[in-house]
């Protein structure tokens, strides 16, 4: 039997490029389906009525939700290329929790600084502290996963698609304080896996700017 | 070699307790060393740089953090017996699911019926809510692990100590709502592994107590 792999997305949601890249190193070829924030599927509440957010990967029917469980998912599924995780119980356990750096850590801070409200100083000079801490995991490997994209480039490369959001919204430079990782991230987007996951920043900017008005920020 | 097995410890911490609930599953023996919340050691700011936060497991001098990754590294270093995560990956992913809900929801939440002030009555309706929710996926199984403790009971179990504080604090009866869940929790508790790694429910409130006097709270 085939698989049938069906993916709810929305193409700006960096926890969405995640599943994305995953399935493309897999080399698993999957149905998008594009969700609308104001308007959820039936089909999006029905798979994940607990949390009912973007992604949910269905499976031959069942729905596995969370960007970096689907992740986990998918590297144990389709285990016979690509590796995302390690298999040595402690390397794995550091990939977890810089996974889990990653979730807590950028995605609010982002979010504050592109709200732009009197905590935006501080927001981003917590998003740099952050990244400069990633930079000190990163050390001179080439990818956080060494010779090739692992489970932690995949959970913190889509953010990257974003940069230019936080710059022009904060007027600031993240490569100026961080070149090793917009070098990383460079790296990154030369792989296809990557490249086709994640938008160009200039759409993302406009999207950001009309939900900003939309939701009244 | 024998394993060496260090905990970073907090009595009180569910987060904690999760960690030697996994440990006494396995038959791990371990050193528990104190943390002071106030006066943190010299050993944990060197072992967990990035939060600063108990539980730490030292193994063999290397450190992990965040309680359900050790959970996991305990489930996957001592693999002959009691597994604690199921093996088939899409049982796996809703494991995982289960545990990053009570992860998400059940702390910050009783941390607002503790702290009593404008909105704790909100926080109540939503701490039944979502025990509510556990129950419907405990449906009429023995454990969240099936005829066993699994992830998502060693994910749990430790905040039923702390539900004494929570009624206490909020004047209310978790067990008249989730008759179903404290069954369970009474269960577990009949288990070694959980009733060892509990502490009395009287011992936690007084120490609450004595945090929120000296927090302001």
């Amino acid at each position: 039997m085939e698989d049938e792999v069906v993916l709810l997305d929305l193409w700006a949601s960096s926890f969405a490029m995640r599943v994305k890249i995953a399935l493309a190193e897999k080399g698993i070829k999957y149905e998008c389906k594009q969700e609308d924030l104001f308007n959820k599927s039936p089909l999006l509440l029905e798979m994940n009525p607990i949390h009912k957010k973007i992604p949910v990967l269905i499976h031959n029917g069942k729905p596995i939700s969370d960007s970096l469980i689907i992740v986990q998912y998918i590297d144990q599924v389709w285990n016979h290329k690509s590796p995302l995780l390690p298999s040595d119980p402690y390397q794995r356990s550091q990939a977890l929790f810089w996974g889990d750096y990653i979730d807590k850590k950028i995605y609010s801070i982002g979010r504050r600084i592109v709200a732009g409200k009197e905590d935006q100083e501080e927001a981003k000079e917590e998003l740099m502290q952050c990244l400069k801490t990633l930079e000190g995991e990163l050390g001179d490997k080439l990818y956080f996963g060494g010779e090739s994209i692992g489970y932690v480039d995949v959970a913190l490369v889509p953010f990257t698609s974003w940069f230019y959001t936080y710059e022009t919204c904060g007027n600031f430079s993240i490569e100026a304080g961080c070149p090793t990782l917009i070098a990383w991230a460079r790296r990154c987007r030369e792989n296809e896996s990557v490249s086709k996951a994640l938008p160009d920043p200039l759409k993302t900017y406009d999207y950001m700017m009309q939900l900003k008005k939309r939701l009244g920020w």
